[in-house]
């Protein structure tokens, strides 16, 4: 039976642009659909660059203007791998072009714009979701499966942190290849939407909705050279940020994100305390989930360190890949996210995270942002 | 030679009590010195539980009115190991008795009454220190010297936590045998004077001053049977505390504590983030020190598992016990305490955490608890 | 410039099949050459099964006769992914096509036949290899890395282990779907061909010939249905093999291997003791290398856990993927030992483990299995 | 209630003999029973070595010649902390004078001298017991209970190895102060009978009799400095050690030993698969236990890590310390071990390991240097 093509336009081919072709490529010898994924294009502003990309990665065809790209009719999906501040405006063209979209995180700069995209994307009425890709990775599926049965109990704490070490030498510059992250028009916040969107999106699927934060920021190295400008300039982002909260289930919140931690590569780690069950888990060694059960015997009560590889249904995703024991690396959250958005697509039944979703981490965003400026509570606005 | 001697007056025999007297019986042994310690009284309300406990640990004899023990020309120490509630009272009294005093943590039950105690050691000239006890578990201790030997460099972070998970049954009372923890007017407060106190200690001796805070406190259980009336009544301690603040040193802190997070028995932890080094450490596994140092070879950079044993110079306190590999244990710290008390009085240079030196974490909680109710920043004040 | 094609004809569709189709999808576009890959042929008896393998993984023609496939001109490599019993004949016909082969390790049955395999590609002249993945695992690799630059000094142990525990249920057939390593006609031997086989091609890499071993094996289950006979019949295989043995460096060596040991899905671990230097590695977290060093200050020396993950030369395959801390998977080895191979064809210096290298490994399983029936030391043949 | 009087003459003092002392003023206030021990002699040739230890430790005596202190009226147990040649001829002379007898392991320098001691303390009919202390660690002994509940079924594999590297630098003499363990005149042998001796009686205890052995030793210095002659003389120990074996049970064994085991201090460890659970353990975190439980729900089973630290009666000996997640030391081994000698004592049901139970271990030493000298295949003799 012939499969329904889903021709993906590719915007960008950095770090995003390379994790996202390996799933277009894998996902159909590991998670087969009705659907057969088509690397139809990709787009760059550097035609020499663009064009070597898609000759390594497979695609077609080459776009240097994105604009043009999003009005292709052969084109079924476009996925957003831009700086961040480009995020709006592409996607509010795709939409209106009636593209199904699949943008990176963060949604957006801030809240307003993120609005304008879910407004743009709910009227056009296309398929759209954002790259919060460790939802996806078995071990976190696997305690949202176990927070959805009821496991836990009530709720008392969750908390998380993301911490890095690559931004403590002072010559960095602010911008530049593989450094936007490190300037503020570019990116709109430093730790924060690069770092903290990540623990808040994971945050709000398995624990609902946060209320209230209090905030604080701090910015190490206060100059830097930019790459456009060539001089050392005042640098505008936030090198750490630390958030208390409080969550609709009467839970607590405490958030930590930052590039200054010495010795932490990429260390996004979080704990859910339940009256019931505690679970944990770390980026660095991603196929384990760290689950504590108050209902074992308390004899031989402890930590369970459980290695999310077994090829069966109890392990999300792993029935697909190999046996028990062989763990499967970062790339294929992604792999994972595509099928799920391809079942979505087949089942008429969205997967999130939708723009819709990402749109409450963007509001938690604002409200830490805020309030680490003015240095009081801060309720978070309704997504 | 005959040794000098150091007459113990104790004062309590619950958890405390046996920890300490334990380091009593032991430091002779472990840490020869000079002196010799003497248990030579114990003082509790209740004659016949003091009669067993003075037995059972060999204390000469016993008193059931700490105000006949402080007057007792034949007590050279007091130690204080009652409620929180009573300690200035009893210190104000053995300083003007010109005993020296040795008093469990926190200082008092807010800084009003620790500055009252340290004004009263101070006129008295009496030797006196706190048991802020985790100073001196020897990882701990060697975190400690290399901060002083300059090795972290710049410091950005310092993390503490500090969770356990014993509290979240609703059917403890609050007060009582081994539950005057619970007891606001027993304890002056939950985990922040119980738990956060600890954290705090560590922090300033480690990282120094803290500046401000930012503190959110959580009641989770909000009545319980009250063991004096008999009646199901308000609690009034906090369960649970997360706080944000700046050191004077520029780097950002963020502690926690609770006692519902379920799994923790004791989960102290802390880290602290220097420009060249990290060091982090367990209660749970109190004997290793967790090391990042990036002037280490590139190729194999990694955390270091350090177990601080070794019978050497390089492991603080080590060389008096085994040999390397062998652990000592959380009791060891005690006895340590009491080797460099002794210590102190002999070479006349005293040793911290003086009464003054626990003053400083006396105002970190006021003001934590003043900022959790303010809901605001607040500054810390001197001590 | 147009690439070479390597056209592939894979026989078999199983666990292999897969693993090594993902490598020569993800090849070209992690480690770009002058080579294309192209997925020529696929070959099983079973027509069905074959061709739905070869739609969904992009096969561009099926074969049901190895023979027919072995002889298409339009074939430059063939990959050996059937049970152990096809591996000599296949070989054979292969090279006098003189197709270069990629066969599944343990090279052969026996010592016997895997001679007559070294004769057969060297005297075709044919590129050969074998698929001892574990090799390219970063960390892995990275331990060879440091043991070539003589950081360890002189070596005292060798210890390796390989456990899981799936076939402690005696309902187990022997045989069949994807339980052939169960049927000792189609496997030639237990645990010692599966999983000690990988431990022993490790340790020789890193550690250099074993001269003698004498070993012990056990078969727990003793009596299994079969899949052929429907009958319930003697188990021939080892279902526990342990080894001690003597290399040629004058080190020890202490093998074991089972699939018998609750709790263990996939663990090989392995660690050699240096004069100067320690290193570990555990299959369960295959992204980490532990480290002793003893020339570490000895204040902090201790066991360095290095996340073998940093995109730059230090840390082997790596700078080819993502960014610090994000791990790769089990799945990467073979893509990395694709990348070696075309590397060795395009350099003209092949890489290992050739035939000849695997055929080592060969006579150490032979003199383990002889040793463990005559309850001797034996002394391992030259390859 | 006066207390009876356990008086305790020591022979030795260094590092076990002060490691008992310890244990003998300790267990009277953590196990209190109907007991008193007092510490009435401390034995050595060197009498101002003793007499500075008699003072620092309260031994209210001391003797130069053992044979005068185990005939001294006023001592009720002898205990032996001399090197293993010792350990007979005192043995034999303390139960002539039907003294109660707590001696250092191995029990003997063979399994012929053991017998003469077994012969002759149940002549004497006298208390008599071996100091192989890690059966008391409670995370060992929680092992031996759920062992004993039949949690784990039918037993496989048995692995259990001790690793060091103290002897790695080639300067150390062969005997002298602290170091008689390197002189094979005094140890009779290396790891084996030093360390293996531990692991063996840790085995038997929790898995049975061990009916055969193969073995291989080697000693990778072979001529050291001997502190006696002053000349570098053959080394006579085994420096590493390593055997196989089988289980009456019908489980197999795989021990190690060695001091050449770069980055391991006391890395005493062990591990028993059962059909239903593993258990396992390590020296350096003494106080977890490893556990996994296939009766576990299979979507969260995983190895726990047990904190055995509750003072509950789930985790043996704990309720008589401290608070969960409060760690003892390695020493509170030997208090537990005083502690159920006075129980056995008391009971009139003696405790384990008796010098009988002993014995056994020491049969299996001597199979292991047997097999490693003949390099065959040892059955152990009845002990």
């Amino acid at each position: 039976m012939a499969k329904k093509q889903l021709r993906v336009g590719m915007i960008g081919y950095g770090f995003m642009g390379r994790a996202h072709s390996n799933a277009y490529k894998q996902v159909g010898q590991f998670f087969p659909s009705e659907h057969q994924v088509v690397l139809k294009a990709a787009c760059a502003r550097n035609a020499e660059q663009i064009k070597k990309f898609a000759e390594q990665w497979g695609y077609e065809s080459t776009e240097t203007d994105w604009r043009k790209l999003v009005e292709r009719p052969d084109i079924d999906v476009i996925d957003i791998c831009t700086p961040n501040n480009m995020h709006k405006e592409i996607a509010l063209a795709a939409a209106a072009n009636k593209k199904a979209i699949l943008c990176e995180k963060p949604l957006a700069m801030n809240t307003a714009e993120g609005r304008e995209m879910v407004a743009a994307v709910e009227k056009a009425g296309v398929p759209n979701m954002v790259w919060y890709n460790y939802r996806r990775i078995p071990a976190v599926t696997l305690a949202k499966k176990l927070i959805e049965e009821g496991r836990l109990g009530r709720i008392f704490h969750y908390r998380a942190k993301f911490l890095q070490d690559w931004t403590i030498k002072a010559d960095l510059p602010q911008g530049g290849q593989g450094l936007w992250r490190l300037d503020v028009a570019a990116a709109g916040s430093g730790v924060s939407g690069d770092l903290l969107a990540h623990c808040i999106d994971t945050s709000i699927w398995l624990n609902g909705r946060l209320d209230s934060v209090c905030a604080m920021t701090e910015t190490f190295v206060k100059e830097r050279m930019h790459n456009l400008t060539g001089k050392v300039e005042k640098v505008g982002i936030d090198d750490a940020c630390t958030f208390m909260g409080r969550y609709a289930n009467g839970s607590l919140a405490n958030f930590e994100s930052t590039r200054y931690a010495r010795g932490h590569k990429a260390a996004y780690t979080f704990e859910i305390n339940g009256e019931n069950m505690t679970l944990g888990w770390d980026l660095h060694d991603l196929h384990r989930l760290q689950v504590f059960d108050y209902k074992d015997d308390s004899k031989i009560r402890g930590w369970k360190s459980v290695h999310v590889t077994d090829n069966s249904p109890d392990h999300p995703y792993m029935a697909n890949w190999w046996v028990p024991g062989l763990s499967i690396g970062y790339d294929a959250s992604f792999t994972h996210q595509v099928a799920d958005f391809i079942q979505g697509l087949e089942s008429g039944k969205p997967q999130s995270p939708t723009f819709k979703d990402a749109l409450e981490t963007q509001a938690v965003l604002d409200a830490v942002l805020d309030s680490a400026k003015s240095q009081k509570w801060v309720t978070v606005a309704k997504g």
